[in-house]
């Protein structure tokens, strides 16, 4: 009885960008620890911006480590993409049930999602048929709190592990940075279209070196009440479905038409 | 006169992820480089797998250097995406009238635009609404024979300069590793769900300790005719048009009637 038991829990692999000591990641196994067999992989350090890169010119290392009371876990020297790559191969040896990705300290709503780490993990373990999701806190701060964050992670596994879903299927979940008691619960959105508009901060090395600092202003130019960015900002967590297919069919239907080479 | 019409010049940004010194964007600046005013802003190693990675933690560097004749442009110690903002924002202080990135070395089609450096810096550049196109050849060798590629990029790049297209235009275009006289013309398809089967290669080092390579099998699992994959394997050109908008529409509508929280 008590092996049956063991049998059906599900496997849930963790990951993030932020690296396996953010307190992000200890806050999302806390969330989810009773709801399946937890195992973590995660970067050996802070990998946030890193989209959806591999490593390719280089070999990977695997630590086990112990930050997480009876979770298994390991660090990566990889990025979050093979974090989830090399977690299947060489640490599960299967697919898990779910990937869940996060919590990261910080937005990863409308364009942050294709430079997101986080984002990107949990779009490679769809990729790879695992169903996903990625979940950020909008507060950079190491001393963040999670408690709001936490309670809906909580909630929107439990749903993925109930419900029958698409094995490709990946959401993008924000959590707006109030207190647990002011959020007024999930929307469902679309990715809004909303960028950090650049600006690079010249200076001069010590030696007179021109260098660059990548910085930037967020601009919304969606007025949509549909988007994440319109939910967080009225105090919803957002919830984007992903895909990682991305023909652009409007267009390609339009180009069949009128494009002749 | 002659002042009109130099106005008229559009401006085109190469970039690419090979690195500025890689025969694949010396071909795609000869290609072009009647068409319009050419600046090259690349990065100055390897950036493949880079995927849509951005350098948050570290500043920028940018040189300017001589490998093109008569082409202004610059070497930059960030990662293809880094490199079109850079160019941007520092280098031509304006938006230019196309981006194009490549010719890579090695097929970008299906699943790997995602992992693409390549494509990547094509996606950034729509993001920052200027049209743009990625380039690559099924061909990893250094030594490949770019004539076929140089043919199509020119042709493609012409008809985008001609037509009116919308500024979030991105083109994936993907060039059969054959004779230039077989390619049979250019198929506007949608990206095929076909990706590598991961396999991670495992080593000791001299100190006993283990590393993992990443390796891997190219699968089609899609068996359409439709696809960038059939198109290439039948001697066409592929291209796919590309969109940064991941939100996947039909399983929004479906969460929406069907999820309760």
């Amino acid at each position: 009885m008590a092996k049956a038991k063991q049998k059906e829990q599900p496997v849930i692999l963790v990951t993030n960008d932020d690296g396996v000591t953010a307190p992000g990641i200890r806050n999302l196994v806390e969330a989810v620890k009773d709801l399946g067999k937890i195992v973590v992989v995660a970067p050996d350090k802070p990998q946030s911006g890193m989209g959806h890169a591999i490593t390719i010119g280089q070999p990977l290392r695997l630590t086990s480590v112990q930050y997480f009371e009876g979770v298994e876990a390991y660090q990566c020297t990889g990025t979050p993409v093979d974090c989830v790559k090399l977690a299947v191969d060489k640490v599960l040896h299967r697919k898990p049930d779910l990937c869940i990705s996060g919590i990261n300290h910080g937005a990863n709503h409308s364009i942050n999602v294709i430079y997101s780490g986080t984002m990107s993990a949990a779009v490679e373990a769809a990729i790879e048929s695992i169903p996903s999701i990625g979940f950020s806190l909008l507060d950079h701060s190491i001393e963040a709190n999670f408690d709001g964050a936490r309670k809906y992670a909580r909630i929107i596994v439990q749903q993925m592990l109930k419900k029958k879903v698409d094995k490709h299927t990946v959401l993008n979940v924000n959590i707006p940075a109030v207190d647990e008691s002011l959020i007024k619960g999930i929307r469902i959105c679309r990715q809004a279209y909303a960028k950090y508009e650049e600006d690079f901060v010249e200076r001069n090395d010590p030696n007179g070196r021109k260098y660059y600092w990548l910085t930037g202003e967020f601009v919304n130019f969606d007025k949509g009440r549909d988007t994440d960015v319109w939910a967080l900002e009225n105090n919803y967590v957002s919830l984007v479905p992903v895909q990682f297919d991305l023909t652009n069919y409007v267009l390609k239907d339009k180009l069949q038409k009128m494009w002749k080479f």
